[in-house]
């Protein structure tokens, strides 16, 4: 097994920066995560990044080689692209985009701003089986690092698909039984009555906000029982929620 | 009305310094937990301070007056005490302590480590209507800004209770029927087929490791169904499931 080995300026001769956003590639940071780059979408890793005391470097270097994904052993780049201290295994990756299956259930989110919640969504969806998710922008930026991490990778799993605005997403697939979760919703969601569906669309507001009211018309909006000793879930719990509730229901 | 404008030193005469974890004294960051503080736990508030540009001075100095709790503008201290810029509202309070309710239900978080998740599920079980929480130590500090800000303010509307350890906790909440979750657990949580229990213990483990296999037979183990593309689902949606359908089966 050979590791390569560089110096202590490969950093500057590879020319990898801290994420920017318009940037045209992105990073996971974190061993698990940056497995999930490399099972998921091998041809869309530049090269994995690690720490020369990482535990399980052969296990990595197997894994790497079998893609053609060049390996760096690097402590100064992961330092450098890392703001935790436990990270020590980065992988650089290129951003792509993505189509909804027109056959598959949805989970769209209007207007998410929030990086942690927009990943950790995308780990409990595809924890729940499902794997398309629109997003109306504008939105929190997919691709960050900070929503990778928090998506524990399973951003490489999920098909997202970015639309102008919620019209533009229904032109596009408009066989969907759609539902909007608002806290004025008509139908409580109810795990002895759900509403029956085999192609839906779960539908879900800004953090802050929520879904205005045009959304009441939208298709059946559905609240989720909750006390008044709270303003609102947060978005991440009521999602989970939905999908889950909605999956039990619905799914085999 | 009158405001009580302060100079701009009198963020060094009232000695406010940023948060500890030893202190006696935390905040609320923003008018809405500060506000749920004032209205759950007045006695606990030492004062409150607002930023000179804040909306609803007046309905803050009525709230404030009528529980004869001192209101300072000071823009300095605000800045200080928050290191977010929409923070226009805070409030220091005693830290104080709590006992569960021995009639209730309870979730139970064995070793929490994260602040904001510990708020967003203080937040989750409001919402949902269980206001005892166990927490079995070492764990992430309750008190903490981060969580409270996390917490919306359900914190001041929820019992919570330290213990050294699981045991110590069933020693003095015997009667509680109790469900551990685990990515191992022997039922599934099923919608149509949940355990049926009036008075219920649902026990969480820490981020990272779960509980350990000790507690298969600390109670009924549960598993939350999840497909094999994420290591396991969010601490914070495991409870926010749990405590949903242990409710929508089990209360009334």
């Amino acid at each position: 097994m050979e590791h390569k080995k560089e110096g202590k300026n490969s950093s500057d001769k590879v020319q990898i920066k801290p994420y920017k956003k318009d940037a045209e590639y992105s990073y996971t940071l974190g061993a698990f995560p940056t497995y999930e780059l490399i099972l998921s979408k091998p041809e869309k890793v530049r090269q994995v990044v690690a720490h020369s005391s990482y535990t399980d470097m052969d296990g990595l270097m197997d894994l790497c080689k079998k893609h053609n994904i060049p390996v760096e052993i690097n402590d100064k780049l992961i330092s450098k692209l890392s703001d935790k201290e436990n990270c020590y295994v980065a992988g650089i990756f290129d951003k792509y985009s993505c189509r909804l299956s027109q056959d598959k259930s949805h989970i769209v989110l209007v207007n998410p701003s929030n990086m942690g919640n927009l990943g950790t969504i995308l780990r409990t969806i595809a924890g729940f089986g499902i794997y398309d998710l629109a997003i109306i922008l504008p939105g929190a930026d997919i691709f960050n690092p900070k929503c990778v991490r928090a998506s524990m990778g399973a951003l490489f799993k999920v098909n997202f698909q970015f639309f102008e605005s919620f019209d533009e997403y229904r032109r596009q697939y408009k066989d969907h039984d759609v539902f909007t979760f608002m806290l004025n919703g008509e139908r409580t969601l109810d795990i002895a009555d759900c509403s029956k569906s085999e192609l839906f669309s779960l539908v879900f507001g800004n953090e802050a906000t929520g879904l205005d009211d045009s959304f009441l018309n939208a298709g059946t909006s559905v609240k989720i029982p909750q006390t008044e000793d709270v303003d609102s879930l947060n978005l991440t719990i009521a999602v989970g929620i939905g999908v889950y509730v909605f999956n039990a229901k619905n799914l085999r």
